[in-house]
């Protein structure tokens, strides 16, 4: 057994399965307005954030996660310019979305300052763009904030949000999926992250089949590992405005995991995800 | 905390982590001559197999691993008719490997006769072309074996093996790429389990490097998701004897991980696996 003073624990009640992680010092401990803050120095994955216990991000690997987040959405669209980030707080989005040169606009809206706060005190990596001029950081509702945003105004909107429970539902609804296609360009794409194909593939499902109903044209479901996510296996829905362009940009920038193979291969759909779309279509169809 | 009566937890020293899973049911438990064996059932994952406290299969996850140790391999190879598996006792690679009609032999090679016993009542499924009757098991040492074979006896052979500890490290050496490469047909191919691209990437690249000192011409690495293994995310090395062909047949089979796009997908490269092997050309170049 793991002793309680030396590990942190996440327990996936509906999985029947766990992570656990070795630490050395609580950092930091607060409850914000919204949520219980964590952070630890763990012994092999960096430092760590948890929000209301749950494991946000480690030093060692979120790397994929925010790569995967924002590199192939950005090379799909022909000339991204003006970026919506929804959550993100911890600024990791916003640093990769910022190594872009086409971006001039990148605005990051999260409903928790004190998870950017302590990103900037504990994993200030993240937050090297904050600084940017091209960047920009709301404090606010972001269901709210893309309701009432100007039609047309975004060529790429991030949706980095927590697991679909308590407010952050919201951002997995009919309803904000429909402002995000308003609040986009014409050639616009939403991303979102959504879950573990393990463990979550109707989640993925339902996500996609929701912002196809609002409008968008064509669907497309990135896989990436995540180690200290649930299953240590993810995934990211795209939803195309003007349908799904054929290619994607090759660019040169600084990464550790995205490269044009791996944008490439990222789309690859597993078989048993496969049987999820065709039984689904079949059943539409009778 | 977990209560241990209830979890089984793999803890991963030199990573500072663990993975648990939540347990009903011990259904065996046994000291082989060469391992402790254990079955549990779990709440969400089926049913657990553990040698030596160590995860092997899981029966909601093991068909990525097993279709990944064998399909890409296979549709690589331009006609496999004889294969030999060495490890592998839960039987799970000799099912996949028996799906392809083209093969006329698999021969499974493991030492511990009592892992093929124990796969055969608890995971029948995994035994289901154990009697086909292109399908031989012995139970020896697959060193020992591999050794002893007629040269080019095999147009694959796969590698299933647990860690590179005690017994194991021998699967994991020279002398044995050696033997292997000696074993294979002229365009054999060899795939072996190389361990997690996060927390092993210098074995993967060391295994490589080794494959290519005994004369295979060309390796390449497969990824892929693996929730229940250490980092949640895998790899397999193949070494070509005869160079890597050009691209992969089509097959029609039954899989629930595996198709075409996976293929191709699983070979892409992340960047920082790209970094490793350039700064080790790098080096040698030097």
């Amino acid at each position: 057994m793991l002793n309680s003073d030396n590990w942190f624990t996440e327990v996936y009640p509906d999985e029947g399965s766990a992570l656990s992680l070795e630490l050395t010092e609580k950092l930091h401990q607060e409850q914000t307005p919204w949520q219980k803050l964590e952070v630890y120095q763990t012994t092999k994955f960096g430092r760590l954030m948890l929000l209301d216990g749950c494991i946000m991000l480690t030093g060692r690997d979120n790397f994929i996660y925010h790569e995967m987040m924002t590199h192939p959405v950005l090379c799909t669209h022909p000339a991204p310019q003006k970026v919506l980030i929804i959550g993100g707080g911890d600024c990791g989005c916003l640093r990769e979305v910022l190594k872009h040169p086409e971006v001039r606009h990148a605005h990051q809206v999260d409903l928790d300052q004190r998870v950017t706060w302590a990103s900037e005190k504990f994993f200030p990596e993240l937050c090297e763009s904050n600084n940017d001029r091209r960047a920009s950081l709301s404090f606010t509702d972001g269901v709210a904030f893309i309701e009432q945003a100007e039609e047309g105004s975004y060529d790429i909107i991030i949706v980095d949000s927590v697991d679909p429970v308590g407010q952050a539902a919201r951002l997995y609804s009919k309803e904000f999926y429909q402002a995000c296609y308003a609040g986009l360009s014409e050639d616009g794409i939403l991303i979102a992250q959504s879950e573990s194909p393990l463990f979550h593939k109707d989640l993925i499902h339902s996500m996609q089949s929701r912002m196809a109903d609002v409008g968008f044209k064509d669907t497309t479901t990135l896989f990436f590992p995540q180690c200290t996510y649930p299953s240590g296996w993810w995934s990211a829905s795209m939803a195309f405005k003007a349908g799904k362009p054929l290619g994607f940009r090759t660019v040169d920038i600084e990464t550790e995991y995205y490269n044009n193979d791996i944008h490439q291969a990222a789309q690859a759909m597993p078989q048993f995800m496969r049987k999820v779309s065709r039984s689904e279509s079949t059943s539409k169809g009778e």
